[in-house]
């Protein structure tokens, strides 16, 4: 009833509204994990104190915690598209190696992606439905394959090399990110007893040098 | 008082008892663990019951899941150790390929091994107390000492290459080993949409092949 008599402005202006609140709250996730040390510290309330809302305006855009963080990984794949579109323009004929740099390079600049990693086949993706996962895995796959598009391009590599060394850059990611930011027992522990701390930490340094040798190993496989 | 009249032979027993005891719920873990798909399906009323006992009477060995689950990985390292040291008897000089197949056949025969690998850095450090997480690094730490000794022995690498390959392997079996073991909707997600699954599983031959790959690519890094 009276639905036709809706201003179509004023419609489209709060599906705008929508949209960037959507984002705004993804944003302030993405703040909250970075403060908090890790996603795992992360709750629906802190998010909605960040953005100065009641839990329940939280759960208008999201129904759950998980849908939230679903979405934020999402938003990190595509904005890691758009890293390696920036950094591999004008390149062409790149070796493996290169192309590791260029990887490491581009997921180590979105620390809360490198970490979310971890939790979108452990928990999040069997947490949702299955209609909301399979929304994911489209986004998620549809941007892994304009991923190895543009290093094919740019590169010496062939697409199934491509292929394997990204599934090893979200293994090593996910893994080497998880050990390098310890929990406050570990923390401690690894302060008390720095070799081991030694071990755990560095990150980036040792995620660049695994993925330059899987890259490098490819090639003689 | 009295604490001196204790017959000698039977507190060993008892010890004894103790310790096969744990043990047990250590193997119905790992039961449980195959049986239910992964151990984040593992509940202590699980493992109780296929031992026959009350939930309390676990707590009186583990005082949480966290705790056995973190027994299981201690001795999920030892029988590593032992199936390398099996497996590389006799050898001498192998090349990375190979030491990476020894790496790859001995860790995919420990399947709940695999899996808890993910938890272990993420929840199972952190949730216990810093002396049980201490016990855990000396314990884990002592045998990934003699993995790398006994890989340098037979093989042509170097201590510090050994010593990256067992981080991938690390960072590779926990994340292929959950990408490959779906969650219900993840799985019927897969039955409907075959290529996604495809990227998905194969467990052993991925492991084994980026293996190889970063093994060989160490030499040439």
């Amino acid at each position: 009833m009276m639905r036709y008599n809706i201003p179509m402005k004023q419609r489209a202006r709060s599906i705008a509204e929508k949209t960037r609140r959507a984002d705004d709250l993804i944003a302030a996730a993405e703040f909250v994990a970075v403060q908090q040390g890790g996603i795992r510290y992360l709750t629906l309330e802190m998010v909605a104190e960040h953005v100065g809302i009641h839990r329940t305006g939280v759960r208008r855009y999201y129904a759950s915690k998980e849908e939230l963080l679903l979405a934020l990984a999402e938003r990190g794949w595509s904005t890691w598209r758009d890293r390696i579109a920036v950094v591999t323009e004008g390149l062409e004929g790149i070796g493996p190696k290169q192309v590791a740099d260029v990887i490491c390079e581009t997921i180590t600049a979105q620390p809360v992606f490198c970490d979310v990693l971890t939790h979108v086949p452990l928990n999040l993706e069997g947490d949702v439905d299955i209609e909301r996962a399979r929304q994911y895995k489209k986004e998620a796959f549809s941007v892994y394959d304009d991923i190895v598009r543009m290093l094919v391009q740019v590169s010496t590599m062939t697409p199934a090399h491509i292929q394997s060394l990204l599934t090893a850059t979200l293994a090593l990611t996910s893994y080497l990110w998880q050990v390098s930011h310890p929990t406050p027992t570990l923390a401690e522990l690894y302060r008390q007893v720095p070799s081991w701390g030694h071990v755990a930490l560095d990150f980036e340094p040792r995620l660049q040098h695994l993925l330059e040798a899987c890259a490098l190993g490819m090639e003689t496989c």
